[in-house]
């Protein structure tokens, strides 16, 4: 066989691996939008099978022989080509998929599923000890996939590279600590200001039903595509994709409070807008596959905070909003409520922190994470860890456990490592955006008549063509011709927050 | 590998194949729900490769050798047994599954996948001559298959035989043909009375929403269970079983037409019924499936016309009826809304038609289909075929290719085989009715009271247990002691319908 024939071959195999893939995907859609009460079991036995046959597809020693010869192979000279880009991230994939054994696999699919269930119900018990005992499983099994999966410098390299690949825990904690040396500063400079705008308008009633319609037109009129997509509610929303022209994003409403639901579908249309940008007859390649969760996290708050809490956005949107929700926004002038939608407060839950102390709740799970696969952290000493970094970086402890250590799904699912991607993606948003401002010009004129086209497009040809071309950092590079750092994100929120402040 | 374990290996793979199946399901599911417009190709090539996927385990020869072995074993020695219900079942159907070659298979799916398309066009443009082409290619792979899979006496006894396991073509000609004679005169008879009643009244306004809710209260109310299945809109109704506990079921509202969605959501609520009905324990296996189509059309007829139409299902709910349709039914008495909900009129249309003459419309699709199998129609003449056989049967001769030969999917997709379950689904209906009658007493009067749970309680012990124990014939047998005839359903209707008609 020669290489262009090994290469269609393994091209075919990898996307009917994705049509399997997607259809996981559908499985765990409808779980989360509409599953009778009494069908989860089976469901569960149908989404263990299928990613049973996925991962069987993903460690076919077939698959690495081809990998292997192809990667010597003419076809890959040129590394910024696509038969390169496949190999190369194929093989990036396989050579992970193929040192974690079957079992441990396995193992961590039981324990994850089982954790999920024990930490629901510690949460709302508010009872950490009972949760303790699972997640000290969870984090033995991924120290042993750590080790299984082998690493230079840290062991949680080895986990951070799953979400975000190349990325090292040493680089990502300079970073973070320099945004962290950056932020608190900022936020306590807002804090001790005199004039101290209120969120309290955003907290009056939103019929769920305008607020449906609302996100509906703004997520279009941004760019999301609905003959390619679709918008349903959820608990816990997500970005989800089913095919190559099928993009689901979800979110949830709050009767009495206006964010969640408006700043949380832009969100999730970033997301969607990422994955309708991408090359879509590259579907199931790493041609046609997003760079990274960091690189993901950026599209969705480049949409929801640099757009959709831009001034810009509102001058086109507020008079919409207004219509839309008379009782709870006729009175209030456009400066008090862009003001209030950009309240800066240290607070306990992650999820509804705002966008300059969100950072900080990362940067906190990130530490203690790194340092519970790294075992200089012990699970027994968690709950206080987490508390005494609350307390130095916000300033705040939480009252309960709920508020505090167990009000994330991620360590009970065995995502260690993800964190650190939210945070990353907030600086590539900011690099980006500088970057698009600065090639098509002040993008606030366009946003203000409600024009998003040429961001968009830009997006598109900048970042999202690329697919797995680029790791992150080369991609950042290539885009913004910079390293990553935190100049541009501390730029934004200084330049939008400080006059929000009176400062 | 004593037996035992084979037999339990067996059950192992077979399961696991339907979770691939039932995947399959939601897939579809999903296609009828709410795919983006885009997504169409995308999701056609997801449900290719399952349906791939499926027939490769289905025609696996390591299952073809257990079932040989096992066809012999002391295991299956009691042909009632659920390990003989099992092997029998899998074993009649995998014979019947390699003798189909793979391309042929292949090229079926590709033809009938084309195929519908093309009589979406056809039957729009009203332009049968644009379709009969397709027809032929499509007929002339469905004789390749029946020769491929073999035949006593004819052709259509291989095809039939994939609906109706056992059923003959001259069983069948046979009952079908003393249905029709009985039927014709009846319906002369209704036809010259001196009483006609009218049916307008259902085509008053009817509020979608209000509809929504009665369909599902009623649906709920005669049984189906909402926390092991919903209820969704679609264009073309139907029942689906995405797992053991997730039986869904689809209708469709029409504003102006009170039946189409509440008799259509009785009928699905039946389908699903049966499949709620079946042993969750042994899902995925015979002894969990239904027993064949006619079986499970007798389940929705029987809740839509024998049930749903009665006197005493409408004593209870046509005071609910008249809150919810104020405007349309508030003046109306129930005497004349019963009369309207069972009119007897020829008609041009299989799916609006009546209860007494729908069945002459399977009968000519029957006739008709068995001879394009058989060869001796043409697709040329089968459309003069169809007007002649209108005329003689109802007296009336569609104007149209629409509203005639074009009307449904059945042939284009490939059924040949299918249409005749519909009405033998008929017969059974008013056979298990008779039987449920005989044994539970007048089950009008617990309907009167909205009360049907007697009659649930019987199908789900008598008919939906058994999954594939009985042939179908069989099943009837041993149910109501009688063989398949016409004589239950001709009483059922002139009892019903000649007191409608003053007669």
């Amino acid at each position: 066989m020669d290489d262009k024939t090994r290469y269609e071959e393994l091209c075919t195999q990898v996307r009917e691996t994705a049509l399997l893939q997607s259809t996981a995907a559908l499985l765990e859609w409808d779980q989360q939008t509409g599953l009778p009460a009494k069908a989860d079991e089976y469901r569960c036995q149908q989404m263990t099978f299928l990613a049973g046959e996925i991962h069987r597809r993903n460690t076919d020693p077939k698959l690495g022989e081809a990998l292997e010869q192809l990667s010597d192979s003419e076809l890959v000279a040129d590394p910024e080509s696509d038969a390169a880009t496949v190999v190369r991230n194929l093989k990036r994939e396989f050579d992970r998929n193929v040192r974690v054994p079957a079992d441990l696999v396995k193992e961590l699919a039981k324990a994850t599923s089982a954790g999920h269930n024990i930490w629901v119900k510690a949460r709302k018990e508010d009872d950490f000890a009972s949760f303790a005992p699972t997640l000290q499983n969870i984090i033995a099994l991924s120290q042993q996939k750590a080790d299984a999966i082998g690493f230079e410098d840290c062991r949680y390299d080895a986990l951070l590279d799953e979400y975000e690949p190349g990325a090292k825990t040493a680089e990502v904690d300079q970073v973070l600590g320099g945004l962290r040396d950056a932020l608190v500063p900022l936020i306590d400079q807002l804090k001790g200001s005199e004039t101290q705008p209120s969120g309290k308008m955003l907290h009056r009633s939103y019929p769920i039903n305008a607020q449906k319609e609302f996100a509906r037109e703004a997520s279009e009129k941004i760019g999301f595509d609905y003959s390619r997509g679709r918008l349903d509610e959820t608990h816990h929303p997500f970005c989800t994709e089913i095919g190559p022209h099928d993009c689901r994003i979800l979110t949830r409403y709050d009767e009495s409070f206006f964010s969640a639901g408006f700043f949380g579908t832009l969100h999730e249309a970033g997301h969607g807008m990422y994955e309708q940008g991408l090359r879509s007859d590259q579907h199931g390649l790493p041609t046609g596959r997003y760079c990274s969760l960091g690189i993901h996290e950026s599209q969705s708050r480049l949409w929801e905070n640099l757009v959709g809490r831009s001034y810009a956005f509102w001058k086109h949107f507020y008079p919409v909003a207004q219509q839309r929700f008379p009782q709870s926004l006729g009175d209030q002038s456009l400066d008090d409520f862009f003001a209030a939608i950009n309240v800066v407060e240290p607070s306990l839950i992650r999820v509804e922190a705002d966008e300059a102390t969100y950072n900080l709740h990362i940067i906190i799970r990130f530490e203690l994470e790194r340092d519970l696969i790294d075992g200089t952290l012990a699970v027994d000493d968690l709950a206080d860890a987490w508390n005494a970094k609350y307390e130095s970086s916000l300033g705040i402890i939480p009252p309960s456990f709920a508020d505090g250590v167990l009000q994330d799904v991620h360590w009970s699912a065995g995502l260690f490592g993800y964190f650190p991607t939210y945070s990353l993606g907030n600086l590539y948003a900011s690099q980006f955006f500088a970057a698009a401002q600065a090639e098509c010009g002040d993008l606030a004129k366009p946003f203000a008549n409600g024009e998003f086209s040429e961001l968009k497009k830009w997006l598109n040809e900048r970042v999202h063509h690329h697919g797995q071309s680029y790791s992150s950092p080369e991609l950042a590079k290539k885009v913004t011709g910079q390293a990553l750092s935190h100049d541009a994100l501390i730029t934004d929120l200084r330049n939008k927050l400080l006059p929000v402040y009176g400062l």
